[in-house]
């Protein structure tokens, strides 16, 4: 008999069906027993008779069942199954570290990560990776549209490191390799060999020995880069129809996640863009918090967080022209000091790195001198500059960060299904 | 003014315009100089009158061009663009080190590699990877419609090896672990973990030092794992559509690319679908060739696809049922020494591995034991099946061979836009 999705069985109400799925609970009764049935659509009731022995039916073993959809109402739906025949198909054989049937874990981030796999099974926590395919669909789909070519950059790289943060190195047959950080300089690459418009979604990896509730050692990174821009406005126009299409398509296809997991998900009109300059001041007139660095601390970022939503009420800031010594040596100046770079905080956290490049040869070669790299190590980048490259910028969007601060969850290890950090290279 | 593309240009006969690209030749005559331009949708001639001057002008400068489309019959279209400015945007400052506008680049793989972004100018290797793009995306809008959960496993791994191929190591904060070679363990854990329907595109890594046409140290997996399967049948229904949805898709959207690349796009009907030893007999029978391995040569895939071609006028044959000893630890065993696996191969080279798995706990150690393995070392991934696990399966499509193939190229490196190889970490 064919299968029937559990989410479908209302169509099916007076019907002979069979259903498959975990067991998410059983309850035995003197003339009847009930039991929950799982499957990845949802969830049902299953009245079983006497006659039927449920007595080595354990939680979360596999079952398909043939029986009748009626109509019922209880706390799961309008419909329930009565039970003709149940198979377990794959048994439990050891009791559950972790109960999944609940309506929220009440464990340690610590135990939930432990038991990943299991942790995964209880509604809620699996949600939060069905969301996370809605906005990736959303996003291939928006840059395609946008006329956006998909790349897939190398991992293994001989010239790492941006500066800054630290790299995992690699004996390649011999060489000394990196693992890649980001496909910056390759998306770069890809403006200068005519594709004018790319993305990458991949993983990158970073060996910082930070252990934040915000940093991972391995992240998925959502990089866009694009030609023939304006300036540093084009990319941020590009990012806020991005992000405007991804939220519309949660709306329209995520309707019952968002229920299930409480999101308030962003209404974006204009999100306003401030220069750093500019920001240091409302930080300091509205709140009294004083910088006197080159970047918001984390406390101004949600400061400035706070400004956005109750000025404009949006839940986005840009944060543009940065100083020319916080940002990487490939960006564009503007002005003494500033450059057309900018950052997106969302709710309280950045989000977006993003920003104009240098487009010139000779000015790249004495950027990068200026911040103190030898051109020679970055050859096979620079080299691409003398051969016409048209004007371009980008940025990248953190996948596991932008997923936590949408769905409210305080570090990025929720979001992500099988953390890497210091502590952690396993499951 | 706003920016048009070329491709768009007949739409606007008659108007001003303004476009931007490179430039792809420069023609100058004594009254009159032609100047090709070219941007990522096209490329079109524009018609510069004498009194501008073109003397500095070199091929594959960035311009941008203010003037007035215009009818008129040439090489490249049924319209030419007279032009009323030219600015240069971003000069070229030396000498290009291979033609990029001729019709098919005259160069050995070695040199359009070493020049990788000035090759992919041209406008044939350009396609091969908008080609890819479209291939990608038909991809995942299959698995989204058919209820798969897109997953990013970790590429830095504990339990590294599947045996056989070797591994990238790596220094992870004082452990030991490795550069991971395929998802396998991951995307079975998030069928145990509900999720039922799983795929990932993603990069993985295998450090054998083999310097083949067919091999990449990166590749790029396409990876789908299913649950509630009846058998590796189920698997391969799923692989037939989905490739019958990317093609269709790649007719209806790369209609340019397939004439450009003179691509045979594959038409499937029913993939024909032979047991190994049925696959040996055949070989034997048909072309005089004796295998007395456990698995097919190179020679053996190339002819059991001339086979399928002449037979069932088929580009795809799935073999199936090998031995035992030849798949790996977690196949699903099926008779005496059979297993319910099966390889596609496509126009004479293997694409895809694939099977059902393993999802009883105790068979699967008794597996692991038998390969010789320590089920110990695979704690992580052996402990799920102890919970639930139903019966499962999937495949792998290599991408970089698949386009190879698709297009008709004798090395993935040519449908790969950097390589890495035992010789190339750059660029």
């Amino acid at each position: 008999m064919k299968r029937i999705m559990i989410s479908r069985l209302e169509e099916s109400i007076g019907e002979k069906i069979f259903i498959q799925g975990w067991v998410h609970r059983v309850r035995i009764l003197k003339n009847i027993s009930f039991v929950i049935v799982r499957d990845r659509s949802g969830m049902v009731q299953c009245v079983v008779d006497k006659d039927i022995d449920l007595n080595n039916l354990t939680n979360e073993s596999v079952v398909e069942i043939t029986g009748v959809a009626k109509e019922g109402k209880n706390s799961l739906n309008n419909f329930e199954v009565i039970v003709k025949e149940i198979n377990v198909i794959n048994k439990v054989e050891e009791i559950l570290p972790i109960e999944v049937n609940k309506n929220s874990l009440d464990i340690s981030l610590e135990t939930l990560l432990n038991n990943r796999v299991l942790s995964l099974r209880n509604e809620k926590n699996n949600a939060i990776f069905k969301v996370q395919h809605i906005l990736l669909q959303g996003f291939r789909e928006f840059l395609s549209k946008e006329d956006f070519t998909e790349i897939f950059s190398p991992k293994i790289v001989a010239e790492g490191a941006e500066g800054g943060t630290s790299v995992f190195k690699l004996n390649y047959f011999g060489k000394e390799a990196y693992l890649s950080q980001s496909p910056q300089f390759y998306k770069q690459m890809m403006i200068a060999a005519g594709y004018e418009r790319v993305f990458e979604i991949g993983n990158f990896f970073r060996a910082e020995e930070h252990d934040t509730r915000r940093h991972l050692n391995q992240f998925t990174s959502m990089d866009i880069e694009l030609a023939f821009i304006e300036d540093e406005n084009s990319i941020m126009d590009i990012e806020e129809n991005l992000l405007k299409y991804m939220f519309n398509k949660l709306i329209n296809e995520g309707e019952g996640y968002i229920k299930l997991l409480n999101i308030d998900v962003p209404q974006i009109n204009i999100i306003p863009r401030v220069e750093f300059k500019e920001a240091l001041k409302i930080l300091k007139e509205n709140y009294g918090k004083s910088i006197n660095d080159i970047d918001l601390d984390s406390e101004g970022e949600e400061l400035i967080s706070k400004y956005a939503k109750e000025r404009f009420n949006s839940d986005f800031i840009f944060i543009t022209n940065y100083y020319r010594e916080k940002r990487p040596m490939y960006t564009m100046p503007k002005g003494k000091d500033g450059t057309k770079s900018f950052d997106l905080i969302f709710r309280g956290m950045e989000i977006t790195s993003g920003g104009q490049r240098i487009n010139d040869y000779s000015m790249l070669i004495e950027s990068f001198k200026a911040k103190g790299l030898n051109p020679e190590d970055f050859k096979s980048y620079i080299d691409i500059f003398k051969y016409g490259v048209p004007p371009h910028g980008g940025f990248a969007i953190g996948l596991e960060r932008f997923l936590a601060l949408l769905l409210g969850f305080g570090n990025v290890r929720e979001t992500t299904l099988f953390p890497r950090d210091k502590n952690r290279l396993v499951p």
